[in-house]
């Protein structure tokens, strides 16, 4: 049966339930959901459980859309959202999508907007026949979401043809082929970096991650050349766990080779995904790097980009249904969770995970409907991977505050844009907050007010406590106003020569270039300053030769080589990184629920992997392996 | 550096180091050899030196072959030949290949046609230019041999294009990627039937066996669809370690899918898979199934042979190296080895292995130069599989012979064409020559004449034992005058109504179908009369069901089902097989030199590749592993 004939059927059988008051002008696959227009979307509106009846028989998510010529004229609509919206709502945008005939309005109070039980919105859908839907305007404006939004509505057409091409696809049907599931190792086995799997069955092959080592001399990339991947066409489907490079920096190369399918990945993590991309282009240019790809490139991405929350489950093949959860690790960090056949297999793969409350997540989510197998990470798996607590961390960095303050000295964190920068901010602003520190300016250098821009973006992502704290009580520490923004070479200057104490929260992370370089040859040679390290230094990095305790430091001076001496304090926190610890790990397998059958393990350094697949074999009597990229694993 | 450039810098190194007096018109690979034309190949001869020096100069296999233009006219070099040998040496035939200028010369007594010291040969040489070689005349003509040479020689030029196109494609040189190496499981694992591995490097992506499951009730295809293994065209070599259906049934499938490399296996390989691939094609149509491929697919497989004997060792790929070496199984059946890179790595595939010296072959090779991984058959790897020795089985099959023959009954064995009814038929040629049994006629019918005749074609593939016997003692058991050869229906007929006692050796092994059944069918009722089982009888077949006791069978006589009644004795002679048992697989991987460091177990139940792969990994200490179809494994 052609996709013309499955939905030739679904519109004779929608035609059957509805009443004949009720217009259906087209019928259309838009990726997985199914997309019914309609000339009386106010009907449709009246009646929720016409949808969920259709929904129930067809099997479909279905979404009910104003058909096009029904539509006000934008002009004229946007003016009489205004006349039926209160002033005090203080609207601060309208966003038109004609593709799908919605209307998006930003305001300072949503609910002052939506009215009473939804009034105002309904009278708003019966005025201009457009679907709307209010959210709360930002707090700080995050230029990478404004610009990801933008430009998925500067080109609604071309992504409207992108989704129905993805749902005719989808909907091609399965394949009468003997079934298998498999999963290759393409990246990230038995080491850190560019981590890419494949997911393949009789019908589909699907890749999860695919990530650039950046520490690797060669171009870091995984194996998405091999003969099983190729060619790039085949893939029907890429799914992002989150937004760290080693996860999704080349992803924009697929499209560069041939891949013209969708990216799945949680809406965070989309925005991030293309702020660490685009930078990671500007970095290597910098550098005078070779650039694997082009910012055109990353914009594909976006417009392939198909979203989704956490908990929410698609088709995303004829035979496989994807949901994501929560993994705790950074900002849409997500497991994803594949469904294979009717009830056949479940396979879910961590990504990274952390299972502990962090200060900004909750901890990774190990309860599933079903799962036979999983994929883990093994970053701390090694049989000594203990860390501290987060309570511990806390107390260690404001010792080392403390004791900086004293001597009037400045602290200067290298920090990873996501993830690692809000959660030192939030310990920082809670110290001051319980004046366990002194109320001192924090400044954030590089990328970390745009990366904690998209964080306030996204508040439902966060925990419950900081989510609570935010809505509730209006109160969100990123936005305190201990933090400044640093956001010129001249205010960089003036910070760096300034007298009196203050920290400095820079990128890189791992001190490879970015503007902690320009503090650090600053205020290196001076004993009263401080330097701490919250994050991992990988080796060979210059961070890591720093907080080995080397004391003289060759370094680039405006093209000079120049020997730096290190007087400045280096002090480590431990305790802050994003991934599970050991304990966690065995923990977050423990408590598992159902327990899976096979549990791989991916990630870490060779031997890390190879020890926790090992410990958890014997202890959980579960069959576990630590493949090796380029290896293939049956699961069924 | 092309290969024309390869080409022209080797001709300028030839003439450097030739002296003037030999003349070379032309230097061309030819698969991994290396051929030198010229006007002059008498002076080429008389310095045997020259070509091992430039072989050591070139690190290539050299073969020197007279220019056309200087090559005596066929009709007047024949004449000549005739004249030159002695008429003792009785020529039963002359071959000329025109497009490698040789001539092969058949004779009774190829000792007479060589003379003194090569005498004769050099004189023929001398005088057509053509390089002549003396074969030993085949004491009884195989159709097969004759037919698979006689196409050969019919399409000689094509042949040549063929291994040209090969040969440059061999010497493309070796690319900088990185390097790995990993197998693929696609057929034959924790299973039987249908064998198929992919060898695959950065350079080199390699069948090992392509056979076919003919007790499927799908297509008993191996997954040669997988994205890793398409399109067809990338394969750079196909491996055939013997000529069972179950592992090379379906190579002519790969040609007509695309597949235009060659195929390395032995020169007996080479002709039983022939022989076996044309009568699989006409059991499937005589049965009404659907034929996979079509005889003129055999036939481009046998064009694209290139055929190696135990021992030699060629180029097939710009990094792999192979080498065969006996497996014992059946006639020409052989152990892959595979050398990869220069001394990087060493991975041998066994095929089907006897490690026992059996009345026909010599025991299976387990010594070899390096050997880093060995994949393994498991046929008799479960804990309880144990056979009888070679001796044990004789003993039984005469006591068998003498009962039946006590009651004047018919013997009746069905057997596999190849392997198991010649083995049989030395036992019973040895039986009656020691006056054991008594002297009775013993009847051949199906394949087995025809399967004979090859294996007397190359007895240089047959154990030192019988080896010695044919040629020093001019005594060849398999062609005992006992042996009668069944050729027409009204034979069969008239054997099936005889009074006389008598053995009939029949296909199918398994008696699904064959003309084993004609026999069945009538002397199944007479309780004189007994059925011996030598061979394995896989669940299912008709065989297993009477071997198990089953007293009345259905079965279909001109179209109609009868239920038959089985009052004649049956007997099973375990101890036949050409596979090893526990003991001698176990034994076999012991006495390995070296010792791999991995060992892979396929060809086996789930359970017993599952049992030996653990004994063996706890007993050796060796790290071995029992894949799953579909699964890939890395080497390196």
């Amino acid at each position: 049966m052609t996709v013309e004939d499955v939905l030739r059927e679904i519109k004779g059988k929608i035609r059957g339930i509805i009443p004949p008051s009720i217009d259906v002008t087209e019928v259309e696959f838009e990726g997985a959901l199914l997309v019914i227009y309609t000339t009386t979307p106010d009907k449709f509106a009246d009646s929720k459980d016409l949808i969920k009846q259709m929904a129930k028989m067809l099997q479909k998510r279905i979404v009910v859309r104003p058909d096009p010529s029904v539509l006000t004229d934008i002009e004229i609509a946007e003016k009489k959202i205004r006349k039926i919206v209160p002033e005090e709502a203080d609207i601060t945008n309208i966003y038109f999508q004609p593709d799908t005939g919605e209307v998006t309005i930003e305001a300072m109070k949503p609910g002052a907007a939506i009215g009473k039980e939804g009034q105002l919105l309904n009278e708003i859908r019966k005025t201009i026949n457009w679907s709307p839907s209010i959210i709360r305007a930002p707090p700080i404006q995050s230029k990478t979401v404004q610009e990801v939004r933008g430009y998925l509505r500067s080109m609604s057409d071309e992504r409207k043809e992108i989704l129905r091409k993805i749902g005719r696809k989808l909907h091609r049907g399965v394949s009468d082929n003997e079934k298998f599931i498999r999963m290759t190792a393409l990246g990230g086995f038995r080491e850190v970096g560019r981590s890419c799997s494949m997911l393949h069955t009789q019908d589909s092959k699907i890749l999860i991650d695919c990530g650039i080592d950046v520490s690797s001399d060669n171009n870091g990339s995984p194996y998405i050349h091999l003969p099983e991947v190729l060619p790039l066409e085949t893939i029907d489907a890429v799914v992002i766990t989150h937004a760290h490079l080693d996860h999704c920096g080349l992803v924009p190369l697929l499209y560069k080779y041939g891949y013209d399918g969708p990216v799945y990945c949680t809406p965070p993590t989309r925005d991030l995904m293309t702020l660490l991309q685009m930078d990671y282009l500007k970095v290597a240019a910098a550098d005078g790097k070779k650039v694997p790809y082009s910012s055109e490139n990353i914009r594909n991405v976006i417009k392939h980009c198909i979203t989704m929350g956490y908990g929410d489950t698609t088709d995303i093949t004829p035979d496989i249904r994807l949901t994501f959860h929560n993994a705790g690790h950074i900002l849409g960090s997500s497991i994803a969770h594949f469904h294979v056949g009717e009830g056949l297999y479940n396979i879910a793969f961590s990504g990274d995970i952390k299972y502990e409350r962090t200060w900004l997540f909750n901890p990774a989510v190990n309860h599933f409907p079903r799962i036979e197998a999983m994929v883990v990470e093994s970053t701390y798996g090694g049989r000594d991977d203990y860390q501290p607590s987060r309570k511990e961390a806390t107390e260690r960095l404001k010792d080392v505050i403390q004791c900086a303050m004293k001597k009037k000295g400045k602290v200067l964190i290298p920090v990873f844009a996501v993830g690692r920068s809000q959660e030192v901010m939030i310990v920082i602003e809670n110290l001051v907050k319980n004046k366990e520190i002194p109320t001192i300016p924090v400044y954030l250098d590089g990328m970390i007010w745009e990366a904690t821009a998209i964080h306030t973006a996204y508040p439902e992502y966060l925990n419950n406590k900081l989510r609570n704290q935010i809505f509730q009580q209006g109160e969100n520490p990123l936005l305190s106003e201990i933090f400044k923004r640093v956001d010129s070479v001249e205010m960089r200057e003036k910070i760096i020569a300034e007298e009196d104490p203050c920290v400095v929260l820079a990128t890189s992370g791992m001190m490879n270039g970015g503007p902690v370089m320009e503090y650090f040859k600053e205020w290196s040679q001076d004993k009263k300053n401080t330097m701490v390290f919250v994050g991992y230094q990988a080796e060979g990095t210059l961070g890591r030769k720093i907080q080995r305790g080397n004391k003289e430091i060759p370094i680039n001076i405006s093209g000079n080589i120049v020997n730096l001496k290190i007087n400045m304090e280096i002090e480590t926190c431990d305790g802050f990184s994003g991934h599970s610890d050991r304990r966690q790990l065995l923990s977050f397998i423990n408590n598992m629920s159902p327990h899976p059958e096979r549990i791989i393990f991916g990630h870490g350094e060779e031997s890390k992997c190879l020890d926790i697949s090992s410990t958890v074999h014997k202890k959980f009597n579960t069959n576990t392996a630590a493949p090796m990229n380029l290896e293939t694993i049956r699961f069924l």
